[in-house]
């Protein structure tokens, strides 16, 4: 962990570093309308002519060399990866994936039709065809997805969390940060608890967007949702921070193989932190739809200032984007 | 003109160059949907749950040093194009824009805000928000719009063109070209004509998708329709390909100052060639919903192999993407 103060946070724009910028570019934007929800979220929300459902749109781009290596990363990686990111901002309002548009800078055709094996398994996996894009040259390879999403209702966002709500996550964190640090180790040696490298490495290079989860902690009423994109405490803070609270974390699910930090502050889980109403419980009803149960982690505080772990103040720190 | 045997065209993808490598993807791609359009046309087309309204997706990144050269376009100006050429695609298809979503790599953070009043500036002129995106660093400026239109009836696909059918432009062609030539000339001096340099520079710099056209366009019925992104003889050519029909040219309304050859092949004009059905005629609807009168320019032939000009056979030419 840095004692950098980023954000830390998802894709529709607000991301560590990123955030100075877009405060300077709300200016020159117009509020979104009544019901509706530009920038600042995970996905934008709009709405549709003829119908109450509500359209999700996001965008993202992957950047070899910044957010990918190409020399631990295959481009079929690189393919998931600039898909999962995107799914995991539908994810985390909650929606269903619907389309995806996929632009292509700086790769050749042979490396496009390599890049393209991961983007339409991503695409198959979760349901989401590819139904358009661009191919341009460039000097540097950048993958931009832009995806669209579905909810029938109302999607969580991340400002709706109050004193008290419980705080949940739906998977154990940083194991994409140990697969990180397995792959950039030299010599390779054993990771911590003899996990397999391969378990881990498969997390850094295939996050799983949490779809499933995400709709059912909707569905359950959730107050406030963010993915984990660039470490849980940051994102975390992003999430108290858009709903003015604090929190006091009791405890952290720390993926097997990786180390504490890495769960704090690793980033790329792609798994989604969630808040509930104090009093209700997650297990049955996430248990009832056979989805995998999420871990309480702690609460929310009345006091914006206060981000405590075990009791401690906690750092901010994750993934910064340099721009 | 070149003998390149390129197919120009927009943005959903296919563009001169970059068609052999989207031939080799749609190997990897599920084909759509009845009733839906995904890759080929100038943007893709899907349904919405719960109306039969279409909803149309596009997405096309402008590279810095490919599309734009920075020496000669201001950044606000890139983020004008970026959003036009964009808009544009909707423009093709008969809809109209609703939301934007811009992702900017390689930028400072000062430049993005520069970058950013075109693009406001773009989004207010044609009543399309931007909603979201995502900034990122990276070595070479890439900015990739992807964007989304409405259409309350079928959209206009390239596929649609008849033999008999008479083709027509929505504006005169090549001054965009002509701008362009006028920035790199050195010493500066006046064009034919004595035509201003300034209005063929804002072609250039500030091109104007032909929203309320294409609008009128689908409500008369055109059979076919793209817009002139890569030169009018290649876009009209990817037309013609899709419907397989070839096409005779009796006239060309080149703009004031531009060349015959920049008018056929010069690209970026960003006007609309739609054909109508044998008899019918686009003057008096466009004049009546108050839009520009576009130009009468040729007819579709049954042998798809024959395209002429005054007679003669007409070579493809445009703008190529080096992938």
């Amino acid at each position: 962990m840095t004692a950098d103060p980023g954000d830390g946070s998802g894709s529709s724009g607000v991301r560590t570093g990123e955030r100075d910028a877009l405060r300077r570019l709300a200016r020159l934007l117009p509020p979104a309308p009544g019901g509706e929800v530009w920038f600042g979220d995970d996905a934008a929300v709009v709405g549709v002519p003829g119908t109450d459902g509500l359209l999700l749109l996001a965008a993202d781009a992957v950047v070899a060399g910044l957010d990918a290596d190409l020399e631990l990363t295959s481009l079929a990686d690189l393919g998931w990866k600039a898909m999962a990111v995107n799914l995991s901002d539908i994810a985390a309002m909650g929606g269903r994936p619907r389309h995806a548009l996929v632009s292509v800078v700086g790769l050749r055709p042979d490396e496009i039709e390599a890049l393209y094996a991961g983007v339409v398994e991503a695409a198959e996996a979760y349901a989401c065809p590819v139904v358009g894009g661009d191919l341009s040259g460039g000097a540097q390879a950048v993958v931009s997805v832009a995806i669209t999403g579905w909810c029938d209702g109302p999607p969580v966002l991340r400002r709706g969390a109050r004193p008290g709500d419980s705080i949940w996550v739906t998977g154990p964190l940083g194991a994409a940060a140990a697969g990180l640090r397995w792959l950039q180790a030299t010599p390779k040696v054993e990771l911590a608890n003899g996990v397999p490298a391969a378990a881990l490495v498969r997390a850094h290079a295939r996050p799983r967007p949490a779809l499933a989860a995400g709709e059912v902690a909707r569905r359950l009423g959730a107050t406030a949702m963010i993915d984990v994109s660039d470490g849980f405490v940051a994102d975390l803070t992003s999430l108290a921070e858009a709903s003015g609270v604090g929190f006091a974390l009791t405890e952290v699910p720390v993926a097997e193989g990786a180390t504490l930090e890495e769960a704090l502050a690793g980033g790329d889980d792609y798994v989604l932190v969630f808040t509930l109403p104090s009093g209700a419980d997650a297990l049955v009803p996430f248990a009832e739809r056979g989805v995998s149960a999420p871990y309480r982690v702690g609460s929310c505080l009345g006091d914006p200032g206060q981000r405590l772990l075990a009791g401690r103040a906690v750092a901010v720190a994750g993934w910064e984007h340099q721009l």
